[in-house]
């Protein structure tokens, strides 16, 4: 793995020589100090007047290991406690303050790193025959608790957990430039990734928020969503072929760029969060790197017409990679605008032709519902960039502030806050009542959890003709002690709110045990019962994951 | 259901009035006559002199009904031997060979004509209770054997067989302008959903061959490829939300643009072909109709350079909605070329913007391949129009051609050919060889089971980034009686070069009964324990379409 690469927007990662956070997000250098802390603490009213000191292993009781694996596993297995603390939970704010109050979820027994698929197979083989449940962890970024174990239903007793670490199978093993193809291996994470396929002069181009700290598994078991905001938004639709290893064999689909035979082989294992089998490689469908890009934000004062601006851009045939839609409060805290209003961020991108028509196109639609500024940076010109695309302000600015969000919501954690950030997606017609009903009864909720004020700011993230995907931010200062009950009081009442308004519990961070509630509400009972029994056909033993999804 | 409408390019239908055929395909008065068959055979060395009479259904030996249903559901149902007749097969070669060799397939006891999805729960609560097969219907258009029974291995003794007509339900039943989408009943066939939705300025714009004499549900069932040959190539990416009638419920998923909460449960139902449940209805994704058309073809004396030339076209982001490559024997069947050239069609349309900038990108690839010709019509101008297109007139003959071609198959059956047509898709690294091996091996297949020389033809049907759907024709001589055994022979033969190729056994013809050999070898064998598993929990009688996919 080269020492670094380059992530979206020219961000560099991963440097090996900096150490990750077992508690919190990413890397322990970027963290926000006491002061800066301090700083984000006095915008929320209520919140501590110091922050909660940094959570350390050592001050953690974390017990023996409950098992112990054969000697012929001995080298893929540890139980040193750092690795075992840094594995037991993801990064939602729900971790992290749980770490911050010393008191982790499940520390799992043992940590195993496979180095190939056969690993894989003799590990899943030995922790189904004995009983001990696996969790397959990619990057540990899942936000919905996904990498957790918090007891299934058919093990009441104390059951040994082993995490299944695939980030040391971080290869690109075959690239076919003539298909536009690679085999990569499921541990990658985004920037070794794109550094193998960077020499074919190719890229996955999927850099969700989490790119540095997320692998190519993890995306393919949750349905990531990725770098385009419109049309292939999710790394779904980027799958030529998986390698799936289960209790009942591996499954390995054909290399197909389409297929009609059957319901899809492939579509089943997407989104199965580790619980029909663990992702080990998959062949995706790679692009030439882009030579045109162009990007411009537009403001509105009036926030129902930039979302009538943005669905007529979605409804357009023009495909901006990014159409993001900040609302004022989205919008202030990146910087995106200073004046209350809500902004746009359009941005075009080809390896084919130049996209400035396009982009004029768009801001054509924007100026018809309202929208002011949007001249591209340049003067209208173009970029023939490769990395950093000497985007319009607004837009740059936004891209730091997104990279350094979930750095500065350990830090509100730190300073007491409760922050939940959840997405969703809904047709058109109920967007705007959906996004309304959000912001008042969500808000009301917090409040009433904790007695303060909540700031509760939207944006829009991926966008479709018949529809929108929108993103929330809830922030409120807690009760030191009470953090995880206040969240979970606030989860609970934008759970309601989604299922009242018909929106999906979750657009691209998975369904993990946090939106058990609400996934098991939306789901059709007949497609329960038939992933019930694929679960039990496929896992008798319920040693996969066990309660997310089922059980 | 109005009269008529504009399906395809212009085409009418469906016309009431104008009888369809209970053997061949669409309607009557369209099959070719006596004379016309004639002059077909005679482009087949050793066809028959004269062609087989037209069957009919009274020399068919229909035995009564082997089962009765119960007063509460007499009105929906039929014993009628023509209604059965009618519903003993698709629309096969093998069909419609058996049906002129009066050998059809097994006939049903009894047809069903649902008026809603309440029907289709008491239809299928009583079949289920009786041990009836149920076959779910739509156009009848299957090429694969789908919608006919042939045993299966859970019911050795004769089965009573309900064919479950769904062409009475076919309205559209809500549309929603401001997310562009439609709720359509599952019996809808192509012409009348395009007429629901026209008065509102939307089309689904979902094109098949078939499209007069097939339905939305029959599309969904079987993950249909439509009318555009780039991005969204299949009727799965136009499907907003699925009510499903199983044996164990109704499945209504949430009508979503897009959502990541665990494996979609439409694309379990997608592609399962009427053997998971019956497609009721569907939340359909609909687009404000064209007004910015233009088309052109080239010409190229090398069919390998054209491979290049449309790869390089579908790995730019032009994404044209055809792009169809014929080699010579295709060109000239089709009247597209009359000096042996392969020909490319190129279609652009968009409703938001002028497309010949694509178009001129898209001939400029193609001539740098070698591509000769490829002025668009009228000096290049752009059509505002909505129907037909003033196309190039390449486009226009093959248009046409290729509405007619089922009609001429069936001709040519009366003059004693065995024509067999297969579609499948593979990676562009294995494109060239897979289409030489069809035309070198199947036609050697073809030779050795007739005696007689074989037309081989090849076109693509729709393109990927990282692959392409080739369409094969296959035609020779047969033996007058033996029709079927050689087209199983023939049949054998692709089936086992697609397999040695890694070519999908089906890119949009689905699975049915007739890919089974193939089917069962491609799909890796955890997903068939997966969906054998959803089958038994879903339909533990099964007596949903038995011996389809699985059993």
């Amino acid at each position: 793995m080269p020492a670094t690469t380059t992530g979206p927007g020219g961000t560099t990662g991963p440097d090996t020589s900096r150490a990750r956070s077992w508690w919190g997000w990413g890397y322990v250098d970027a963290h926000p100090g006491d002061a800066e802390c301090a700083a984000l603490g006095a915008l929320l009213p209520g919140t501590l007047s110091r922050p909660l000191p940094v959570p350390r292993v050592a001050d953690l009781r974390i017990g023996p290991s409950g098992t112990t694996p054969p000697a012929s596993l001995a080298h893929l297995v540890s139980d040193d406690p750092g690795a075992r603390a840094a594995h037991a939970m993801g990064k939602a704010y729900r971790d992290v303050v749980r770490a911050l109050r010393g008191r982790p979820g499940r520390i799992p027994d043992l940590v195993a790193r496979p180095a190939g698929e056969q690993d894989v197979t003799d590990l899943l083989d030995w922790a189904d025959g004995q009983g001990v449940a696996v969790i397959p962890f990619g990057g540990g970024s899942s936000v919905v608790g996904g990498v957790e174990y918090r007891g299934d239903a058919r093990h009441t007793d104390r059951r040994a957990v082993l995490s299944l670490d695939m980030t040391s199978m971080d290869r690109v093993l075959e690239v076919d430039t003539v298909s536009r193809s690679a085999r990569i291996q499921a541990g990658a994470l985004g920037p070794a990734l794109e550094a193998g396929l960077r020499p074919y002069g190719l890229t996955l181009r999927h850099f969700p928020q989490s790119f540095e700290f997320s692998t190519l598994g993890g995306w393919l078991a949750t349905r990531a969503g990725g770098h385009y905001a419109t049309v292939r938004t999710h790394i779904d639709d980027f799958v030529q072929s998986l390698s799936v290893v289960t209790p009942a064999g591996t499954s390995t689909s054909w290399r197909l760029p389409a297929s009609g035979a059957g319901p899809s082989p492939d579509r089943l294992f997407l989104g199965s969060e580790g619980m029909l089998g663990v992702i080990t490689e998959a062949w995706m469908r790679v692009q030439e790197r882009p030579r045109y890009k162009t990007s411009a934000s537009v403001a509105f004062t009036d926030f129902g017409a930039a979302l009538d601006a943005v669905r007529t851009i979605a409804q357009s045939d023009l495909a901006p990679a990014n159409c993001r839609l900040l609302d004022a409060g989205e919008a202030a805290l990146s910087r995106a605008s200073t004046d209350g209003s809500a902004v746009l961020l359009l941005g075009f991108e080809s390896a084919t032709a130049p996209v400035d028509d396009r982009l004029a196109s768009a801001l054509e639609m924007a100026r018809a519902h309202g929208g002011t500024g949007g001249t591209p940076p340049n003067g209208g010109g173009e970029q023939a960039a490769d990395g950093a695309d000497g985007a319009d302000a607004a837009v740059s600015d936004w891209r730091s502030a997104f990279l350094r969000m979930p750095y500065l919501r350990d830090g509100l954690a730190r300073m007491g806050a409760v922050v939940e950030t959840f997405e969703t997606a809904a047709t058109w017609d109920r967007v705007p009542a959906l996004i309304d009903a959000v912001r008042t009864e969500v808000g009301a909720a917090a409040l009433r959890a904790t007695g303060h004020p909540a700031t509760v700011n939207c944006r829009l993230t991926h966008v479709y003709p018949d529809g929108a995907a929108p993103y929330f931010t809830v922030a409120v200062a807690g009760r030191p002690g009470d953090e995880v009950a206040i969240w979970d009081d606030i989860k609970a009442a934008a759970t309601d709110v989604l299922h009242r308004h018909r929106a999906t519990v979750t657009h691209h961070h998975a369904v993990g045990r946090d939106h058990r509630p609400g996934y098991d509400r939306q789901r059709p009972d007949p497609f329960a019962t038939a992933l019930r029994a694929a679960k039990d056909a496929l896992d008798p033993h319920h040693t996969l994951n066990p309660g997310v999804l089922l059980g």
